[in-house]
């Protein structure tokens, strides 16, 4: 795959050819040399993975702030990206110009899946060997040649970017969605989806239009190559944030949990939307193939796209979260954690490949899934299932996340579709802050009006300054790389992803404490329920986190079993009346539905529908005590803010003062 | 990628082309539509495994025992893949001939790995449309096609064979080593070696003889297209034991360990055995290209092929297990076990790939690198990550052989490949019966000329019932499928693996209550030690299971705490001289060079290699307590023969009866 690789192993190929004597050993030895190819490029990524955890284990021990993981991913894939590029030479692979018989019978439009290719037929092989024998072989599509002269046919130097939408991004989403702070996230939500749905466009919009403007400033040759749907095709892929770096921080620090519910919601949303929005450009453009200018029925239509996709996605997620509540709550599959598990994994990536297979976003529906498996399934699920799922997509989005900006580091030297142009990077990075102080202030301000605590200045500085860029825009930017504006957006993006996730990323703790936001927030807000989850009881709330009968209570939840009912000071009327109508929907219908908490459906459905409630209703619901039902209820949502493994010789009390150590750094 | 799927999804793909005007909607329609279909193949997967987990708890919950979850899992893929065979029609995929351009530069033996295909050139296509403009297309190297008039290019209709060896195999063969019962799998390690080396090649030699004899008798066209390697070939790919569901049925029966470890080792062992064995096979055909005569000097490198490339595996997974365990043992990642489980994941993962890498086998290196990480490594890991890191492997190990199996299932009706030939099928059931019986008997009157207390008969006669055949062979038969031979095969494979895993797996409770096999034996044996383990203790064993603080002592160990330092009854002359001298080693070099037990290498060590012991133990090592070190051996000792989840409601002394429940079904 990479070019050192390939010329390495070019010898060892030369080699294998002149040990056989046929083409069939030829072709074995080649069949053999692609895959070791393959094996080493995997392993060099599994090597710097590798150093990178055993890096992340030197800087937490030796409390290192200045560089966050991510970043260090990051680095590590540079430095071996430069080495591979400079180590080596390009372009190992061979080819031949092909035609098709002149007398086929071929009648479609369109280009076959599979060549029939004659080799050599006609052509003189000079070797000193005997002469080759014709055989035919198949060759399968791969795509269009854009520019035939370029010979820039690189095909192997890179994974195929829809790697990145199939098989890294879901894990990554629906440990996300997984994981929702879903208290927090409810009585934020008019803020989160302001942000995430109005602001991601907005921003959108804003960036596109911006460069739009500074393209045709620039060089004839580069205005004439972006159309102002290629620019907002760029507003929408570096519209989404990506935060991972800040809310690790958070975490660590104990930030004030709206503030950390405000960003992480916001970051999960907005990579859905972004991705949703870049669909529909690209449909608007597919489908009207005009210049450039706007139509206005083109237009609508995009936005039926975009709301359609979305909510159909989001739909199917769900119904399939609900699904898997049904499931677990209606069956004892509960008592083989096994089959739990796996049902779980399954039903989950099921939910990814029924959207795909309609042609809607698996990634969306994938979160959606994950929230509602988080929300409903969990808690009907056996200790050992809850432990081992939550155990299984935190590996593995960790591993996900890291691959990925490992590869964005790498990609920077070995892609070969890179195109450098200063003033289109120059005009991102700046566009790309002021889309985001777009996205944040004015909306914070229209936010203000209805809020009864607004969001204070600092938290919008914040808010701002979490702006990093990620995984979802290096994904959407190397998935189309056949034109040169796509190229130059390409070089653009892994550039800001870099630049934002090493400097932003390692900023945050002095941008945190230059802003006066307050950390080592009581974790005893974490346990305040919204009103519908309370409505019923004034008990005390028993945190419980592990397995079974082995729950450990976490020491800083030792001061949080205080419930209030009705939420205190300033969370009372803060929540959105949004959220007010979910509740009451979600704890009278969907909760005793879907799993076994109370109150039963028999007592809150309408009396003509207490017969079918009745069947919807297990024994457990009616027998099992209120207090139960409260535990249960609060792990899964603990399942969230799992606190960041704190090693067992540090000072519980590091949390509190850990802020102090970092500014000192 | 399904004939159903392509015949539904060719309208829709018509559609989108109608609907269109120019190529590029269409080609981009097309790769929508690949996708699509891509996604759609995986979800009819998914949905059948989702179907395999629920039909499972079924049975588990109604303790049904005439059919296993493997036999499930086949039975639902051949329903499935019998209605997708008969729904609809194959060979969608579009073709055209091409042929090299005269005068191309292009000067090497092998065919290019692109082909620069012009379209449409100059092809007449008679769409009433526009001309469609010329393009030039990248295609890529797929291999050879034999048979140029059967059109047989249904490439598309299965996963690639590679798929089982990089993917499926891997995790279920790292389960199997990680999960190796250790104590008596040393205990047996002779009859284990025996079996699973000589076993498995005197089983290949005799059923490709057989085989072979069998051929020449056949119809004329059939015996000329085996030559002897191939039906060798067809030997080495049978040969392999894949005893899952008994093995499911002996855990939960609680049958004599021995016995166990026995059926267990050797099927771990020799599918590692008959991989290489068959790789040596294709190597000694691959380089001589003989007629299918011997030749005494590529016999003999066809033997150094097989024990350089085993045992070169062997090194590189042992040793990428050590090196874990080195890394676990002198840094602190312990203290963060998200860190530490991406460490060994990645690790382990890091043996596969550089096997490959280095033209060993993969496989190989990753079983015994699984043994490695079980043997030491897990020793040094936190609670929390030894926990995950067994719960993770067990269930990709679920999933994968589910997988496998269903897939089987499938394959044998949409798998294009197949050639029903009715002589070797009935050829292939005997001779694998009786190079399975060559395998045990013979060799066990061998052994029990040297053995304390010989394997009795009806021991004997379990290992030959034992002899399903799975996963292995059918990834060995479906790797290659270019000649009739080789289809012929992978159909009579397929029908084994089908007919044992069904037929012997539901059988295998009677057969054991036939055979009056003692069921229901006490686990207290389980926990008797290898004398190396115990030398310096005779206090009593603390069997502890699960996380750190948290342990819960299962109510089967509860009569287990005494330990029996020397083994007693029978098991105490029973062990191999191997075993004696690899535990010395093992207890006073390896495992305090690699872990944090006791004796440190100081006191092992002779005395002018001292300075260098100490700097190789760690404080822990000096400090803790030899109780501590007695639980963590246990526990690690445990990971292997961790019990069937046994249901919460059911009566703890089920094991000990369901015996007789199962005899009446």
């Amino acid at each position: 795959m990479n070019p050192v690789v390939v010329s390495a192993s070019l010898i060892l190929y030369l080699i294998a050819i002149c040990q056989g004597s046929g083409t069939d050993i030829a072709l074995d030895a080649k069949a053999t040399l692609l895959h070791r190819i393959d094996s080493l490029n995997l392993l060099i990524y599994t090597c710097l993975l590798t150093l990178t955890v055993l890096t992340i284990w030197v800087f937490k021990h030796r409390r290192v702030s200045w560089l966050h993981e991510t970043g260090l991913a990051v680095i590590y894939g540079l430095i071996v990206g430069a080495i591979i590029r400079y180590a080596g030479s390009t372009n190992q692979v061979t080819y031949i110009d092909a035609h098709p018989d002149a007398d086929t019978k071929y009648n479609l439009s369109v280009p076959p899946d599979i060549v029939r290719f004659h080799f050599p037929d006609k052509i003189q092989i000079s070797s000193g060997e005997a002469p080759v024998p014709n055989k035919t072989y198949a060759y399968s599509f791969r795509g269009e040649i854009v520019n035939v002269e370029q010979n820039e046919i690189d095909l192997k130097a890179t994974f195929d970017p829809e790697i990145f939408f199939n098989i890294i991004l879901p894990p990554i989403i629906f440990h996300a969605g997984y994981c929702l702070k879903r208290k927090y996230f409810f009585r934020n939500l008019g803020a989160i989806l302001t942000f995430a749905m109005v602001g991601t466009a907005l921003s959108a919009l804003v960036i596109g239009s911006l460069m739009y403007g500074c393209v045709q400033l620039m060089p004839a040759s580069l205005a004439a190559s972006f159309t102002f749907l290629d620019t907002l095709y760029f507003g929408a892929l570096i519209s989404p944030t990506d935060p991972l770096t800040v809310l690790a921080i958070f975490s660590q620090l104990k930030v004030d949990v709206n503030l950390y519910a405000m960003i992480f919601g916001e970051s999960v949303l907005n990579d859905a939307v972004a991705l949703v929005l870049s669909g529909a450009i690209q449909n608007y453009e597919k489908r009207y193939s005009v210049d450039g200018g706007f139509e206005i029925t083109a237009f609508l239509a995009a936005i039926g796209d975009f709301i359609g996709i979305f909510s159909l996605s989001l739909l199917v997620g769900a119904l399939i979260g609900c699904l898997t509540a049904l499931m677990t709550k209606f069956t004892h599959v509960r008592d083989w954690p096994l089959l739990e598990s796996a049902l779980f994994v399954l039903t989950s990536y099921g939910a990814f490949l029924i959207a795909e297979v309609f042609e809607l976003t698996g990634v969306v529906a994938v979160l959606f899934c994950g929230i509602c498996q988080a929300h409903y399934t969990y808690n009907n699920l056996s200790a050992d299932s809850r432990n081992r799922t939550k155990q299984l997509f935190e590996l593995l989005n960790f591993l996900a996340e890291n691959f990925i900006f490992t590869y964005i580091g790498v990609s920077m030297f070995t892609f070969p579709k890179h195109h450098f142009d200063p003033w289109f990077i120059i005009a991102g990075f700046l566009t790309s802050m002021l889309g985001r102080a777009v996205n944040i202030y004015p909306l914070s301000f229209l936010l203000n009006l209805g809020r009864k605590p607004p969001i204070p200045m600092n938290f919008q500085h914040m808010l701002f300054f979490s702006g990093l860029r990620g995984a979802m825009s290096f994904a959407l930017a190397i998935r189309n790389t056949v034109s040169e504006a796509r190229q130059a957006m390409l070089t653009t993006t892994s550039l800001i992803v870099i630049a934002t996730v090493v400097l932003q990323g390692g900023a945050a703790t002095h941008a945190l404490a230059y802003l006066r936001i307050p950390t080592g927030q009581g974790q005893n807000d974490e346990n305040e329920a919204l009103p519908y989850r309370d409505v019923r009881s004034n008990g005390r709330m028993v945190v419980k986190w592990g397995k079974g009968e082995n729950e450990v209570v976490m020491p800083w939840q030792l001061n949080s079993f205080e419930d209030t009912p009705h939420g205190n000071g300033d969370g009372g009327g803060e929540k959105a009346r949004l959220a007010r109508l979910w509740g009451a929907v979600d704890s009278k219908l969907l909760k005793p539905l879907l799993t076994h908490a109370r109150p039963p459906l028999t007592e809150t459905l309408p009396a003509f529908l207490r017969p079918l409630g009745r069947i919807l209703t297990t024994t457990r619901q009616y027998t099992q005590s209120e207090n139960s039902l409260r535990r249960t209820d609060s792990d899964s949502d603990l399942c969230i803010d799992e606190p960041q493994p704190v090693p067992t010789t540090i000072d519980p009390q590091l949390p509190y003062n850990i802020r102090n150590g970092y500014g000192n750094v």
